[in-house]
């Protein structure tokens, strides 16, 4: 009897799409005003699941305490009221696309939930965009 | 030509998590405030989705107003403001929480759903809390 | 300029609507489903608003984070997770209505804030449901 | 590294539910007051969503500027303010139910999306009733 | 201590904007897409508020299931799955902009309303456009 | 017979919270994590709103397509995706707090709405936050 578990949380943060590579027209070209490089922001919305058999004793998947709690340590503290290209290490040499940030997500929670257990984040970049990544 | 339709209900009941064969000190440390024994209670939102083949006369993978019907006499007659612990015979001996009411939805839809098609059932037992289960 | 500030929270509560004066065929006649002896329960969603002078130095009418922090204090402390009418005072001898409910919050939150300042509850009883209350 | 890129848009439109073989009666039992003949209509909200490997050199596995247009001038152009069965010719001999419109939706994106790529249509006939069709 | 009480409900209906002491260039230029002789449609959402007096035997400024009854059998039978230009007679000789639409629902309902008690009506188009009116 | 139009709109940008005349100490003791030099960011949402007398001609109190091509010529190309502190010139002297913000868009409207309509500003810069300016 696998379900799965959801838990919503939020952090807000500034980027910009930039490829070091590339010269300032060829950035345009593909990021546009994303590319702008003041920096603009967003609310980003994580829904982070965990799907798994039901312990039979407490009848959770995961303590959702939990999970919250692990969604705040490893993800809003790394990532609330951050610049994500100057201030988060993983896109010193990444571009914080919704993308890349999503698996960023999946790669900083997945040591911490059971390995037996499926991992899904799915994040929102605006209330029109958004990502799911499974690892 | 599958198609997955989904339909929307909602139902407002009490409840407490809690395990008789436990003491009330373990029972708090696993279920924290949920644990409160004069209950406490949510707006949950249910999301019912049946999968299968189009009929190609009706256009229709299932007729919404008999699904709407289904989750109203099965579910909402059942749940809604009710208290689950006191009142829903199968959580006499199961704990109400989100993943086991998922599931004794589930149980109580699949009989009037075609075998040929596939049930799922997401609960919101919070804006931020939501599970999902598919058998 | 003066300036309208919000701020949302949310607490899940079990209630019952029920008026000791009365037998329960009228309890019944007036509060329907409401009336269960047993308990139902609401996520109850919050919000509270500040009408005041913006703070020339700061840009604030009030801060947001002094604001959220009152509402954990004043009312997500005292109401949240509990049973209206077994635990909450106030409501010993008064019906948990939503209206109710609403001028319970307001006359909690009124003595910290500002008198200088107009304050305003919207209480949503379900996402269909909810009610206003300015003082 | 394959991640699911979701975009969100909407169109209004009017359609009724109707069967031209059927005479009154029988479209009457089975379409209900969907089968007025006057016509009724929707705000039609859609979800499109492209899954596939993120190119490398941008870090999209899509761009979404693309994927909003490409939503714009293939299915709001085609559908927006539209009478579905009187405009729309995908109509003219298939029932405009929410599961038939997302699958004209489906087969007037494929072509325009990667073969190696992976699409979604979702849609949200009211906050209440959608479909889902993978292909 | 008044209070404000707000009902959500909701109905799908056709209409188009169109004005017949015009020619067609006029319409269209006034009202673009919306002018479309072939209709298009919403859902159209709904809150009901009235502000008033608590009664302080019931707790209540008005039974919710009262006014959710009132607004069904008033407004929803009215223009549910409705034409608003061919079926609704208040619509015979105005154009059903969301303002007159508003309106219309406001005299409607306002005779069924204590006279002692305010009503308010808004009535969103689209989650984007919508309108109210306080008589 | 006056009505209030609504229209919501939505903009993406980055900001910090920051007084020149104070030191970091104190800006942090007041702005905390909005203070941070890099910059943070919000999906602002706006509704903007404009009560007035129906035109009996076009039933509209203003067309909502005029409404919504001033706010996009007016209000988000100047602060979409942009670094408000930075690239925005009332912000030069003013902090970008959700008031301030509400207010120079307020501001910036008011000389384009007829001087006999009112004009009202909601500016949400997380769902859980907002602010309200009526001038």
């Amino acid at each position: 009897m696998k379900v799965k578990v959801s838990r919503k949380a939020h952090f807000n943060a500034a980027h910009r799409l930039y490829r070091k590579e590339w010269d300032d027209t060829k950035n345009y070209a593909i990021f546009g005003k994303c590319n702008n490089p003041n920096y603009h922001g967003h609310n980003y919305e994580l829904i982070v699941s965990v799907t798994g058999e039901i312990d039979q004793e407490t009848g959770f998947v995961v303590d959702m305490k939990i999970l919250k709690d692990l969604i705040r340590s490893k993800i809003e503290d790394a990532l609330d009221h951050k610049n994500l290209n100057v201030e988060v290490p993983e896109f010193k040499s990444l571009i914080p696309t919704a993308e890349n940030i999503a698996i960023v997500i999946y790669n900083k929670l997945r040591p911490h939930v059971d390995s037996n257990k499926e991992l899904e984040v799915v994040l929102y970049e605006t209330p029109r965009n958004f990502v799911t990544y499974k690892g």
